[in-house]
């Protein structure tokens, strides 16, 4: 039941303006919020407000579709950014510990883990449940298994729910990161307001350089979704960006900084041994990841295992006591078609499994990262070595990008192999930008990068039989045959692209009703020829093999009588 | 062996003005034409000059790449587009008829298939084979066997020969068309020099209204690319637009014409048979194809089957005179997610497979088309079904499209699905511009769709393992690793855009040779953490897992001595 409607008066959103933040409803949609009940351990019950988008057909109808972009797309929203969003979570109930794990069965946690092995649907499950299409218990069995992970920190209420796992959508991440010079704490949020407005379901905050405590606080205090960071980047800030100063002691602290801040899930390269870093020494493209090469500088010069090794049973002690999902960073993952599944790349993915199996232990959730760059016909085993080597926790990949001759157009490299990857059952995506390889990307290659992976995770999602995938396609479709153009534009990924691209050519209002585009113009519109056909077969009763085969002389010449009325939308313009 | 070397001094090609050709070399690369030996059948030989593309490395190395750009990227060029390209193939050899078939062993013809058929090598096949990377009989045994055509009409002796089979490179189409007002012959060929410029290894000209020969003509003479048509367009605007007026008279004496000008292969939508019209009643986009409604248009009226299926035979002896190519057009291809592998679209391709033999029967070459919309798991199999329904004729498809939701975005939507079905084996995919489904495209446009399908065919040999494919790959990989940033850009499918994205951040010559970009900045650059740990690890006998695992004490102290230095470049900045 629709609880909360702020109906768009406008077409559009309105257009951002630099510095400012891009609020308001998109292209004829509302945001609405259905309610659900759960049900407490305690037996009480617990409203939950469950967010969509419903796009508004010309047909009277709505069409709801999944919706990250929290509050922020709204119809006049009044915000208080230093406030920040509402404690959603805190009102829902927190179960009692329970065991980490068969292994640990004295160590109580309170993770989703732990609670999912105990059989316990906590809130966040059915919210996410509602908003995914599946039952609650569905949920809980898909986390109990460690294939799929809430990442939802104790110490992060404001988000909202959301899982990923292989039986649910495709997820994809965007990542962002402070400018060389903060301005503004509304420039900072709007990057994240942005990706989510197009259909992030998490977003990474890769900062360096000076601020990055205050503005991840920024961040984090307004972000409707999961927030992932790469905490080895601050602690080398820590240490005037010097790997041979990094030591545990300032890792740990940085962790424990990051936890009490609310991020939810921590990328950690733990894989990269000592003994992997020369498997990569005579890679065409070596060490791709910026944690990876940092790590496998402190091995070389240390001469031992890195302290993310050596201490990971503490990382997951404080992991566990914030319910922080591990996202196990592939440090050698591969950076060119050469490099694509080599040893140095499986060797760390069989730690990573080791890894997996002593998180679950303590009760810790768990995600796997992936490649990368590899050609279309070595994509897939990526998924089934990931799944046996680590007991199908969530894989996690960049890409990965099935050639390296495209550099301006890598989130089509990768899009590619991204689909690829989705189908065969990674959970979620990271997003790559037109400026791979190149630069810094801007406010354009964002939008462009979410896009295009909501393109691939959607394509995966139709590939793999997600129930739900296939209605949006139907209903665009069913509206393009049918020339109602604004809902086609309302029904797309992107309405105010399709809109403009329309417009180009035919930007008058009566277009958006006319039976035909300027691709290919009235006289050629196959669409419309298909619907004269379609009709006037029916009205003839020459729509059915039977009838055809029959080869029913009267019905034809009829037919042929009213040839001139079927055939003059054709002719006549 | 080099013959003719055009260097450019500029390191960007001219920016074309509008109604004028855009010309010269693309950015530090110049055209090269390698001096190949043929064997004519008297014993004779011919030299054949076989055009590529040398990139010019900062190594002082070049690397060559397939080029279909013709003489257009020559250097001080002096053009006559009233006189058209140099008639290349008249001065080669054009062997006696051979027997069409074993079926029509006493009909004899002059086209590749019949040729190669005889164990003839024509000078198409060894310069094809020069140009591929293949031998001059893996070229007859696959024209031989129908799995590859080699589109060239008689009439059409301008053209540098290319191949479009599964054995061979995946090749891409770019369509295009007259503009409403045609204003010079120069805004005409800019179009298919444009195209193939970025490597359209093909084009169509959809052209309708006004003007068709006319522009058509100038096209014809001025292509180094095979041209291809849909004859039923014009047949159409002879009889005013009114499929109803459609005779074989008409269509015929069209399809001569077009013939009698060059076009080297036609679509003909001979597969939509009158039973399988109400096959497509129920669809959820009916009939998407414009020859395909048009043809069913016709079909219902005269309820009978349709001139093209009728008279195919005749057309085959038309054909055959001239060495045209059939592209047997997919009338009911669907055009929704909704639609993909119904009985319709089934149907017709089994038809097209009873036309491919009769086809093959008259010496005459064959291409399938295919679809269209299809989700990634129903994507191979089309290709299995083209193979075993009509003899591995070369599949040539549109995308697929593997989602509907993404209008605006429909290169990438489909480019994913041409990736995976030329990497299943389809031999040519037909490009999809960004404004499909909303309009006709502009320039920029019509680069995007070329690149984007630059990209697909690439990922699918790769994939499928094509000997030559990964040399560029390995070759910018290794560019982009040792920093060589003018080599990354040369090396790359848009060298314009590549620069354009990296000096939006670092414009400064010195950035070009820089040991990192704005993406990651200087203290996070892997790529350059990852040679210090390389060569340092080399310097100090740490490059091998046994010396690692020898856990030589000394090496690590001595390693440990040399740390600051080996750390410097990552802090130093």
């Amino acid at each position: 039941m629709t609880t909360r409607v702020s109906k768009t008066k406008k077409d559009r959103a309105a257009a951002p303006k630099q510095g400012e933040l891009t609020l308001g409803p998109i292209y004829r949609s509302h945001k609405v919020y259905n309610e659900v009940e759960h049900t407490n351990t305690d037996g009480s019950t617990t409203t939950l407000r469950v967010p969509a988008r419903a796009i508004e057909l010309t047909t009277g109808e709505e069409f709801e579709v999944y919706d990250t972009s929290g509050i922020y797309t709204e119809e006049g929203l009044d915000l208080d950014l230093e406030q920040g969003l509402e404690k959603l979570r805190d009102g829902w109930e927190k179960p009692e510990p329970a065991a980490a794990s068969a292994a640990k069965p004295d160590l109580k946690v309170q993770t989703q883990l732990a609670w999912a092995r105990a059989g316990i649907v906590t809130p966040e499950m059915t919210y996410i449940a509602h908003r995914e299409g599946f039952t609650p218990e569905e949920v809980r069995e898909e986390v109990a298994a460690g294939r799929a992970v809430i990442c939802a920190n104790h110490k992060h209420p404001e988000i909202e729910p959301m899982i990923i796992g292989k039986k649910f959508a495709v997820k994809i991440n965007a990542n962002i990161g402070n400018s060389a010079v903060t301005s503004s704490i509304a420039e900072e949020v709007e990057k994240m307001v942005w990706a989510t407005r197009w259909g992030a379901d998490t977003i990474m905050d890769l900062s360096t350089g000076d601020n990055i405590h205050e503005t991840r606080e920024w961040i984090m205090r307004n972000s409707p979704v999961p927030v992932g960071t790469v905490p080895i980047y601050q602690a080398l800030e820590k240490v005037n960006g010097d790997p041979t100063k990094l030591t545990w002691e300032v890792f740990r602290d940085t962790v424990i900084e990051q936890c009490e801040q609310g991020v939810d899930y921590m990328t950690v390269h733990a894989g990269v041994l000592l003994r992997y870093v020369p498997l990569a020494a005579d890679r065409v493209t070596g060490i791709v990841s910026r944690g990876g090469s940092i790590m496998a500088a402190w091995c070389l010069k240390e001469h031992k295992e890195s302290f993310l090794y050596t201490h990971f049973a503490e990382l997951c002690e404080i992991l566990a006591k914030y319910d922080v999902t591990f996202s196990l960073g592939d440090g050698l993952r591969p950076g060119s078609i050469a490099d694509a599944n080599d040893e140095a790349q499986l060797a760390e993915l069989r730690t990573l499994g080791e890894l997996t199996r002593i998180a679950h232990d303590y009760g810790v959730q768990v995600m796997i990262e992936g490649p990368g760059h590899v050609p279309m016909h070595k994509v897939a085993i990526n998924v089934e070595w990931e799944e046996e080597w680590c007991d199908e926790a969530p894989f996690y990949t960049l890409g990965p990008l099935t050639t390296d001759i495209a550099p301006g157009y890598d989130h089509i490299t990768s899009a590619i192999g991204a689909a690829i990857i989705g189908q065969a059952g990674t959970a979620m995506l990271c997003y790559v930008t037109p400026k791979e390889h190149l630069g810094l990307p801007n406010r354009d290659d964002v939008k462009t990068g979410v896009i295009t992976y909501k393109i691939a995770a959607h394509a995966a999602d139709l590939g793999k039989g997600h129930p739900r995938a296939q209605e949006r396609d139907d209903a665009l479709s069913k509206a393009r045959f049918e020339f109602r153009w604004h809902d086609q534009f309302s029904l797309s990924l992107d309405p105010e692209t399709a809109i403009d691209f329309h417009d180009e050519t035919l930007p008058a209002e009566p277009a958006k009703t006319a039976h035909f585009c300027s691709m290919c113009g009235p006289k050629f519109c196959s669409m419309r020829i298909s619907q004269d056909v379609k009709d006037y077969a029916a009205e003839h009763g020459l729509d059915s093999v039977e009838a055809i085969e029959a080869g029913m002389a009267e019905k034809s010449e009829e037919f042929a009588d009213a040839g001139g009325k079927v055939y003059l939308p054709i002719s006549e313009v």
